[in-house]
């Protein structure tokens, strides 16, 4: 076997050190070639960190697809060939149809394939996934766009972005490193956590928002009052931007964490219900709390991330 | 009395035209110098359209700092000098201030003097103000932004902005006439439409998804779980930008519209308690509904936007 390497940089002391070292990977595949997948084949390519990356698509177009972006060294839609002698295997799917995609590939796995996928949720997956898939390791790589879509995918996507992974007691240590690795490998910042406490995290960080300002949309552009369409304007663009992404997606992401994202809504709702009461009250007091509570909230938490 | 002029520029059919007219104004005077009167101050006096543009204000650090910024001619703590043979005077105060400060500047004025207001809210101020002067018309330039303060006015703050204007049946013709064109004259596109309507519209495309934002923060930074913080990204940050706006203007909006945004609030938990029941029942359907309307809604307005 040809033994290939690969190099990065490292700024460090005011000096760039390169660092050689031998290709991790002799073969990655990409289950599902999206905005996602193909940004982890152009970032594994660009790095050289594979001996071959190979993308495993359901529909004939988008092989010649993802060829094209440079996303993938091969494309197929054959699923058992795809997996055939990979070292990594990276589902990146929809969240919902990747138990029945496991089922599939599972027979054609090596003893030492180690998977992991790139969904927005994670406890479903690692409660079907973990016990068929023992070097199985959820991540979720926090870098989305409401660019859906191959022709969309950028090498350098993953590049100072939060990565959560997630496993359990039962995962293999090995499997957890390499997934860990690799993900440091594409420049992102590695949390390990539970998939429980994830869920429940992005419930709020995440889908929240995004269901928030499609209520939004919901109940004003898809309600509207005469004369209003004049006074729609950047601060409601703004705003809403979250609302343009893939409904798709997000149906996906609603069904497989639809507790956790529910329990959120609680919270928004309680704010809003003592905000009514205050205005109905012209509670002069609570008002000015409610404003500069948000208002200091949000101003503290960006200059802690300016100071990061 | 010596007639000053100003020029104006339009481009039609590839010829620039230059448009040379009489000063219009002998006197304005801004009741007020933050954001929005010193950014009509610099765009009167960039565009030559009065003789001379006087600033009220409060603070005696603030007759200093907008005469630094080159917004007013002349600023002064003295409220009948101020207004003393102003041909149009605007306030540019809170709303909830305004009633106090037109009894003390009212008997100061000339019988021809015509008065326009900022304000982001209208009713309140129409009813009060109409009774006691005649040649009042409501006003709301809506080119708001974050930031506060003198420091911050730009000239052309107007341009491609809607302005709306609030007249009643009772308003002299000849001042909405003069309040229309001063508007038009600093780029902005005038709207006429009732208070009532005005204010029931802003509750919904500008009130509603400030408090909603404030609300997400309050809900999700106010009370966090642990280890919360590193997923918090870029979504969660421009979601929130309104919510950075001035407490005690965004209080005094609250109160002043108090009603309307009560109303406007039930139109996004009746969204919320829909999709609430849908994530409960795991119904597809309407989980698929709810974000594709969302998607096609702002998707559509946006498009319709660029083709203007």
């Amino acid at each position: 076997m040809c033994v290939k390497w690969f190099s990065t940089f490292r700024f460090e002391n005011g000096v760039l050190h390169r660092i050689i070292r031998p290709v991790e990977f002799p073969k990655i595949t990409l289950v599902g070639v999206g905005l996602l997948g193909g940004s982890v084949g152009l970032a594994v390519k660009q790095r050289g960190m594979a001996g071959q990356v190979t993308g495993y698509v359901r529909r004939v177009e988008s092989v010649e697809e993802c060829l094209a972006t440079g996303a993938v060294d091969e494309a197929t839609q054959d699923l058992e060939a795809a997996v055939t002698g990979a070292s990594l295997v990276i589902l990146c799917t929809p969240v919902g149809g990747m138990v029945e995609l496991v089922e599939q590939l599972k027979p054609h796995l090596s003893v030492d394939t180690v998977i992991t996928d790139v969904g927005s949720v994670k406890a479903s997956v690692v409660h079907a996934l973990e016990p068929v898939l023992p070097r199985f390791v959820g991540s979720h790589p926090m870098c989305g766009s409401e660019k859906a879509g191959v022709a969309h995918a950028r090498g350098d996507l993953f590049e100072g972005a939060a990565c959560a992974i997630t496993p359990t007691n039962q995962t293999d240590p090995t499997a957890v490193e390499t997934v860990s690795n690799f993900w440091n490998a594409l420049g992102s910042n590695v949390i390990s956590l539970t998939a429980e406490d994830h869920d429940a995290i992005v419930a709020r960080t995440s889908h929240l928002p995004h269901v928030l300002v499609t209520a939004l949309v919901n109940a004003v552009i898809g309600q509207p009052r005469e004369g209003e369409a004049e006074f729609l304007g950047t601060g409601f663009r703004d705003t809403t931007r979250l609302a343009s992404g893939s409904p798709n997606l997000w149906c996906d992401i609603a069904l497989t964490n639809a507790e956790a994202i529910a329990d959120s809504i609680d919270g928004v709702q309680n704010e809003l219900q003592k905000l009514q009461a205050a205005l109905h009250a012209r509670d002069v007091s609570q008002l000015e709390a409610f404003f500069a509570k948000g208002q200091t909230l949000r101003d503290d938490w960006l200059k802690g991330l300016e100071k990061d």
